[in-house]
């Protein structure tokens, strides 16, 4: 059978990022074949060491080769010798920015067999998806500081919201819900306080919600939101939030449901003007790097996002199941390292 | 023995806020006599009722009379037949930021025999002060909308961040520290994203720590403090930190630490320039008002809150304890009313 030829951007990045993504390029060679996929691989090298040597963060040619590819694998990037945001700032949210991410997918889902700090809650209890915006709200870096360091410094932050914006990430989060057996969207906002914002998203999510009359919708401050996580998790099935919150929402979505190494996203351009990117929600984990300690499973499941949004949902259904599987064993397991993980779900798709 | 009269202004507010503030009245007048302390009450209405029948939220004239009383006790406002923002912008916001509360202090602390949603986790795990900035960042109301309703609306939120407002906030944050066993200080922020608010946090906190060498600090993103309030709350001791964050992340303190039927908190002024505000974290919860229901318990706390600071830390001290007390038998004790919670702890306290 002739294979589809997939052209795939590696960001390995710092830290941990090579020895997870190692383990998602594993998988994704062990599904291709049988998929008739063939990914054609280009490893581009960004990240803390680039930018100790060159100063550069993301070059405009490397952003331009970017654009030239189907799909994006990214590790993580950030390392404590780097100051603060520039690698944020330059290489991750540009790269959002730039190939207009303007959906950041986060499931929040809690498999069988894995350990929640939470007590009374079970894998019906916790599955749901983060429709977060990924390029306006608070992260699109205007501000400024003026008099900086002086007794009188002004240091303002500026989130901006469109009606552009607003409308397709909530479009998208319909689409979303009305997949699901559920078919249920929440608004999660603070438009008691940011009112100009937050009332651009309930008269977003109103009007749009007119033509998916079968997806049921209500609104929860971030704050108690973030409650609701803790204490009835059940409330929710997919969120649509801006970005700041998105981000902050999902950090105790990977909390809830096992740890941050088992989160996963989708930086996703729904329109496909540009290419998506996939990446673990993970940091880079500076302090246990090389030591083959990383858990690869949130890049892993990043990979099946990434499978689902090239088309091939079978593969992608196949790399959740083999996640879902070795998670379910991994209590009888003991420590194992980042690639015996990754060979065990390897041998789990290709099997 | 004479006693020292003190002003203050009651806000009963809406739904169960009338009901939670008789409460923390019936504490106030069982302590007043042992600790030489006569309240000259005054109530002011204000809330959803109002500004039903006068369109007004705090008229300015309530406002100056508000600055004559020595404290604040408030109790919820907000109803959904309000639009979201009337209220909480133009009466609880106006008062915090005409009233200079630059500290919204909010004690998390799991007490002895009360239920937490996390599991494994003991009292020892939960004890911390958040010290929420409370009159700039995103919640100054700067910005507003242009093109509202048509495809081209944008919609902005500014965070103003000013030297003088977040030193004040750091040195009362350092001030809390030093005086705890743990003498540990956590900014948590994310300057990594909001780089010019972060920077000049992560300056003053250097800046101002230089004066406190017997508190250690550190940094923590907010998306990952939310996790580690759910995995490893006890790494924090004292938390600075801006006004929304602040805001999110007492929410989840509130949660884990036996939900937002305890969580208190003060809206202080420590210059003194006007009176402090106490109030519980919780809001209106209309669903359940008039009926007996409500927990006066974070109302109760507010008030140990409010002694403390008007220089009555032995009284504060015994209200804290008596529910503590309370708190420890509750699981044998079945559903109590609010009334008979509020007089089995004034009967602990005057007892
Ligand atoms: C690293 C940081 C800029 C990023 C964000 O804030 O979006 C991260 O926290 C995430 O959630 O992907
Ligand atoms: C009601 C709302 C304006 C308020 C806030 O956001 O500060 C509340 O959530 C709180 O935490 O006191």
């Amino acid at each position: 059978m002739a294979s589809r030829s997939i052209r795939l951007a590696v960001i390995p990045g710092d830290g941990i990022g090579p020895e997870v993504v190692a383990e998602g390029l594993k998988i994704l060679e062990a599904v291709a074949p049988s998929s008739g996929l063939a990914f054609e691989q280009t490893s581009y090298d960004l990240g803390a060491a680039r930018w100790h040597r060159t100063g550069e963060t993301l070059p405009d040619s490397v952003l331009e080769e970017l654009r030239g590819q189907d799909v994006i694998l990214l590790g993580a990037v950030g390392d404590p010798s780097v100051p603060s945001g520039t690698l944020e700032r330059g290489l991750l949210l540009r790269t959002r920015f730039e190939l207009d991410h303007y959906v950041n997918l986060r499931p929040v889902k809690l498999f069988p067999g894995v350990k929640t700090p939470l007590a009374d809650v079970t894998p019906d209890d916790i599955d749901m998806v983060v429709v977060r915006e990924g390029t306006e709200g608070p992260y699109t870096g205007v501000g400024g500081v003026l008099r900086k360091g002086t007794g009188h410094e002004v240091a303002t932050q500026e989130s901006v919201n469109t009606a552009f914006g607003v409308e397709r990430v909530v479009r998208y989060a319909f689409e979303v819900a009305a997949s699901r057996p559920r078919k249920r969207l929440t608004l999660v906002h603070k438009d008691n306080v940011l009112t100009f914002a937050g009332d651009l998203y309930q008269r977003t999510l109103k009007r749009v919600g007119e033509e998916y009359p079968q997806v049921s919708t209500d609104y929860c401050h971030v704050d108690a939101a973030t409650m609701f996580f803790v204490s009835q998790p059940r409330r929710f099935d997919v969120i649509v939030t801006d970005n700041l919150f998105g981000d902050i929402i999902t950090d105790i979505g990977a909390a809830i449901a096992g740890g941050i190494g088992l989160a996963a996203s989708g930086n996703v351009n729904p329109d496909r003007t540009a290419p998506s990117m996939f990446e673990p929600v993970h940091g880079s984990a500076p302090d246990i790097a090389g030591q083959g300690k990383a858990d690869p499973t949130a890049t892993i499941l990043s990979v099946a996002m990434l499978l689902d949004h090239i088309g091939a949902g079978d593969a992608a259904r196949r790399v959740e199941q083999a996640v879902s599987d070795d998670l379910a064993e991994r209590g009888a397991l003991g420590t194992r390292s980042t690639a015996q993980i990754g060979d065990a779900i390897a041998k789990r798709v290709s099997g």
